[in-house]
């Protein structure tokens, strides 16, 4: 007999967690579908050559890599990026730009395990391709409030930034070839407290004065016009930190402009993001209640995707659902329902001699698109409800001799238990109708909701 | 600079393709929740022990493995039915049984690559497990029947037998300890001539009779009635065969009650499958236009899931749809579209002043549900139009100073170019309503279909 066990930072997926990732990504295909972005897919493996050649050590330790078949070395992908700029390199020509694509795949990471951290997980991203138009910036920002919208969450705060307020700043203040170890130290702010931050600004050589503004900045917060104002003082002079002024505030009026609600989105000058690859917008979102949990979908703008492998320049915009953290936000605020199964209703079997009805009947009710789950033996009734009601089901269709006689039907809903007497008249049109009725007056809007239909 | 490429046996997978499969999976995951088929995951990565359990020599071979960063030996799962059996074993007692469970997922085998071969490639599986009622092996009939209908297939058929009734003629004939064998033989059937498998049959020791009898039963085809009758003559005596026959008999009655088509599901003798493994219902599906393709989707009933890894006997029965053979089915039928994208609708920006006009119209368009792609650069229209036309969106909606100053669009097919001119009084609400007209008479019963709405 084998153990059956899992690898230290792999975890099954049963069905109420299956259930929840899989609604998400649902939403986040139609959004992403919605504004015309196309899916694509690359294989988990790549030569290793394309992996390791970003450099990176941290990414380069955790790499999953072994020798093929055939003697390749190969590794398994530990982001989509990498793997999209290859592929761009490979087929852009083919596809032509702009090229807006979304992917939602696992990635692997040989990573220390933590508190919610796995060697395995999902990344979903969109990106516009070939483009330096503001509008796929506006476009960006606004996916990624549709798709918050969609899962249903509502509160929830869009950051934006652009990375060329601060190139202006520390242009300004002559610290642009010491800006990475500037960034690094404002990225410290809220762990840190301001007075330890200024002290160790004036020891990398940071003025007194340029660390209390930098500070100052970073720390600026609330109305999106008084921050663009400030902000518009700070960088005046600076080309690169004006032009970021304005393409901030021509986003943010637009945004207005469109429709969606105020305060969804603010300008938050202390939002840097990866300071070697982003060149334009930076953008975070966090949810309300739990600032803690950090960003669950952060991106930017960059200027050039696939340096390593093509010699043609690729500017794009896009950003990234993290989707683990989000399911882990959610439970967290008890929005995950835990329900284990799609089926609305459940039918239970307990006359053998009306088999072929509940047989028509379950049929006719998935036709019209009502997810039935049919028990496949003649049990004690007890027991099968309780079954189903421990799973999630909504409603029992229940149908006995009585019930087939009569031309009636009970629809209990599992949760309150409260029983609801159908007539039907033998037609099972009738019956689909009321039980979508009742379904329809019952729809919850949980996270986890039960039909993709 | 890195050469962009792609391991041999791995592909990329383009908009158009995966369009067409996230469509396909899509379709999928409808139809099994509608029967209450819950999603579960695995793992990637398996302890090697647990994927090396099974001990067939090819599967082993063909494994991707290696030492993970602690040392482990590990491997990446080359089917979906064996982490399942490892997920049974641990968590059946939680999950309760009958437990209905799909899973889509990534699988790899180092293989040699042939034609339409891939070393990564997906399986979409569906089981019932805890239960021997011949209730799940209908249920399991039907999935696989609505299945291929939603998918849009017309010309498919359904091919079901049981192993039983094969057990009962070798049991007749004395040849259960060569079944083995002689069931080989009998697969060879149509790829070797009928004199040829006679006398092979001979020389391992069946009678010239039994060989005779063996070889017509497996041609057997028609009318389910008239093929059952005559099984049921051949397996007269045995306990088993007679079993096997009425089940099948069974089936066919109550798949026809329920009111499938006639001629979709026929009984087929010579379906054997999977010898070691399935003790009952086997079924094999195949498009009646591609007869050499294959099937399409296979599967059947077992006594036994997960004996490598506990006690505890699980019976079920499930089936795997082949989506990357009925792709290249769909191909080869012309029955892909090629679309790149999921956009219906195209909105060309060419008049500067009118941007905001332009966004809102578009997010109008989204909230009703019509996914909407919008050029972010105003550049000349006719190449716009023309790159939209490429991609296969099926409309350009177009606005520019004279539409919007007389509250018209115009509304271009771009496939027949044919252009009507709609009248929404610079009312989105009417722009929407004529939008979803439009889309509603032009929909596309084809399989890469644009939206999952």
């Amino acid at each position: 007999m084998i153990q059956p066990r899992t690898l230290k930072g792999f975890r099954d997926q049963l069905p109420a967690q299956a259930l929840a990732r899989e609604n998400i990504l649902d939403i986040a295909r139609r959004v992403y579908r919605s504004y015309g972005f196309s899916p694509i897919d690359t294989p988990s493996l790549e030569y290793l050559e394309i992996l390791t050649g970003k450099g990176s050590e941290e990414t380069d330790k955790q790499l999953y890599r072994f020798k093929d078949h055939g003697g390749r070395e190969v590794g398994m992908r530990f982001d989509l990026t990498i793997p999209f700029a290859r592929f761009c390199a490979q087929h852009i020509a083919t596809l032509g730009v702009p090229f807006k694509r979304y992917h939602m795949a696992t990635v692997w990471r040989g990573e220390n395990t933590q508190r919610g951290r796995y060697r395995e997980f999902m990344q979903c991203d969109f990106d516009t391709i070939g483009t330096t138009s503001p509008l796929a910036d506006l476009e960006t920002v606004l996916v990624v409030h549709d798709l918050l919208s969609a899962i249903g969450l509502e509160q929830f705060t869009i950051r934006v930034n652009d990375r060329r307020v601060l190139s202006g700043i520390l242009e300004k203040f002559n610290l642009i070839e010491i800006s990475t170890d500037v960034l690094r130290l404002l990225d410290k702010r809220g762990k840190v407290s301001v007075d330890t931050l200024s002290k160790e600004m004036q020891n990398i050589g940071v003025s007194q004065d340029s660390s209390r503004v930098l500070l100052e900045m970073a720390a600026l917060e609330g109305n999106a016009d008084s921050v663009l104002s400030q902000l518009h003082s700070l960088v005046d002079g600076s080309t690169l930190g004006e032009a970021g002024v304005e393409s901030l505030r021509s986003l943010i009026k637009q945004v207005h402009d469109v429709g969606v609600p105020d305060g969804r989105i603010t300008v938050d000058p202390s939002i840097a993001r990866g300071l070697d690859y982003y060149t334009g917008i930076v953008l975070e979102s966090f949810l309300d209640e739990l600032p803690a949990l950090g960003s669950i979908c952060s991106g930017g703008r960059y200027d050039n995707l696939a340096g390593l492998y093509t010699k043609q320049q690729l500017p794009g915009v896009g950003a990234s659902l993290g989707i683990d953290r989000l399911l882990a936000g959610l439970e967290e605020l008890g929005k995950l329902t835990g329900i284990e199964t799609p089926a609305e209703v459940f039918l239970p079997y307990f006359d053998k001699q009306y088999l072929g009805q509940y047989l028509k009947i379950a049929r006719a009710l998935r036709c019209a698109g009502v997810a039935v789950e049919f028990f496949p033996e003649p049990k004690k009734l007890g027991n099968q409800l309780k079954n189903a009601a421990k799973k999630g089901v909504l409603f029992a269709l229940i149908l006995g001799s009585d019930e087939f006689e009569s031309g009636s039907a009970q629809l209990k809903h599992l949760d309150t238990q409260r029983t609801d007497t159908i007539h039907w008249q033998g037609k099972e049109s009738n019956l689909v109708k009321e039980v979508q009725r009742a379904l329809a007056s019952n729809h919850q809007n949980s996270i986890a909701f039960r039909s993709l239909q």
